[in-house]
């Protein structure tokens, strides 16, 4: 059996050879008339249409996000796909938290169908990133847990400028206890954002007290919650709160509202990461917005430099991060 | 250069070839200890290293879900991801809005890398379905947009038992004035909402009325907010609303709380979907949970007995929802 050509399609339905190919290689910005024509003729060829350029041996990009992809992982790895699209490459999913429990990297240099990778968030130890790396492994990291070697590409964003400026704010308006719910300890975004907070309070003459800082093992709402909880009940209460992300501020303000306190008259609370969810609450959140599409589409950037064999001159891309002030946070009430 | 095997890795580490194996394959439940030996050993050969199963010809499925990821279409992606990697198949993934404006359905019967597919949503018309299915094609439809023939396999959410039932709650708490924020009117989604409200409306002697029901093309934030506003503008405002979505429901919570009305006192609202969203809000909102991750776990199940060439007895396989009540709905205030 033998395939017909894209030019006997094009002969058949009376189009060039380029708008056939944009059709059968699924391009974008085909009349809807001229699409259905090709399909129909490539529908009459049956098993003899042509193969779609989508089968030549260009190699596939692994994604491997082992979370749950909510509206913070799904986000990135959305602007991902639509980018690694962009440059006609096929993205190998690998998402979803049993995910964590698996070993992938140390397969992926011998693969024959995979030319890079994009690790969000890895659960690996640096170790294991460092030796993909020595084995000339073209990959990128978006948002690195831990610190990472100057010569592993990394994309994240300002964790640090972020939580500073959002500090900042809860000091201009007159708050210097300030409980902090944070992210599991040995995250680097925890880390860089304690970081911001403090220095922030050290602007003010104000050392963070070991009493208003706790950590989770996940940042999830219901630990929010727990924590904010043991915070506001403390004898000398915290005047106001911030969250490692939107969902554990979320958790605290039902915590806030449980104990009959009111936000932001009683406490202030404001969160991270600018999900939907933050504009969903009543009072509307405070909290610091992360570029998520951008980190997805810069990651990509890198990652086809590094395949090109380019030189790159910066290896741990930072990218702003913005103060969103909304309802959840006011003046501190005079003592 | 030759390729060491898995037996000499066996030999050099003194674990046995199924050990290493499992190590190389990246599956899970291997002591962290085991792991670390096989990964030195492989990291000692180099490019000699063998080659991963992974390579091995199974075909990958094509997940195409053209949205952004958010709390929705990415916690389906998730278990669809989680479920194929169990069956040891390649997620493709086609994700993104950008994706609707791609042609992608024709070409994928030739590819000699994909196996099937995991249409989720599909934007396209039901005959470039059925042209796939006459294709022979193996695929499995989420969510269908449109009616499809009964031999087209789909998963879809019990939308009209789940809104039946949730119109049932608000005509219990003596609400026959509801106002609805329905979704794209082209939706079987939907269509069957509509009919599901409409069923418990009838059960007491009530007809939907014109004026109470708006569609919206896209069901945001955004169209919910300006739709609320409009139906609680009437003369005779209703009592309750329901939305389409959780996303709707919330711009109607903001529609109502700007226009001075107190819920669930002045006005119920309800949403469909039971996301995170509907926890976050103030009041929680009362809603309809659909099964996202069964929904996605399922149509991977069909999709496999699909490409093991089985005969399915049901193709058109629907999930049951739950109504959650929470805050947002109480009693109609006597007019």
């Amino acid at each position: 059996m033998t395939r017909a050509t894209v030019r006997d399609v094009a002969k058949a339905t009376g189009l060039s050879i380029a708008t056939v190919s944009r059709v059968l290689n699924g391009q974008a910005n085909v009349a809807r008339h001229t699409r259905e024509l090709v399909l129909r003729a490539v529908d009459e060829l049956g098993a003899q249409a042509p193969r779609p350029r989508g089968a030549k041996p260009v190699g596939s990009i692994h994604v491997r996000c082992p979370y749950l992809l909510d509206d913070y992982f799904g986000l990135i790895v959305s602007s991902v796909a639509e980018t690694l699209a962009l440059h006609g490459r096929q993205v190998l999913l690998d998402a979803g938290t049993s995910g964590q429990r698996t070993t992938v990297l140390p397969g992926l240099p011998s693969r024959s169908d995979v030319d890079g990778a994009l690790l969000i968030l890895p659960p690996e130890p640096a170790e294991e990133l460092v030796r993909l790396r020595d084995r000339r492994f073209p990959f990128v990291v978006v948002d690195p847990r831990t610190e990472l070697p100057r010569d592993v590409a990394s994309v994240s964003a300002a964790h640090f400028a972020g939580a500073r400026r959002l500090m900042a704010h809860l000091v201009e308006l007159g708050h210097r206890r300030i409980g902090i719910i944070g992210g599991p300890s040995d995250w680097l975004a925890a880390d860089g954002r304690l970081a911001g907070y403090a220095a922030a309070l050290s602007d003010v003459g104000v050392l963070p007290s070991a009493e208003l800082l706790r950590h989770v093992d996940e940042p999830t709402t219901a630990h929010g919650h727990r924590v904010a909880r043991e915070l506001l009940g403390l004898p000398d209460r915290p005047t106001a709160l911030v969250a490692f992300n939107d969902k554990m501020a979320v958790g605290a303000l039902r915590a806030a509202r449980e104990l009959g306190l009111s936000v932001p008259g009683d406490v202030s609370v404001a969160g991270f990461d600018d999900l939907d969810l933050s504009r969903a609450t009543r009072p509307e959140l405070t909290t610091v917005r992360q570029p998520l599409q951008e980190m997805g589409r810069m990651a990509v950037t890198l990652l086809m430099r590094l395949l090109e064999r380019h030189e790159l001159e910066a290896l741990h891309v930072e990218l702003a991060t913005e103060l969103v002030v909304r309802e959840s946070t006011g003046p501190a009430r005079p003592a």
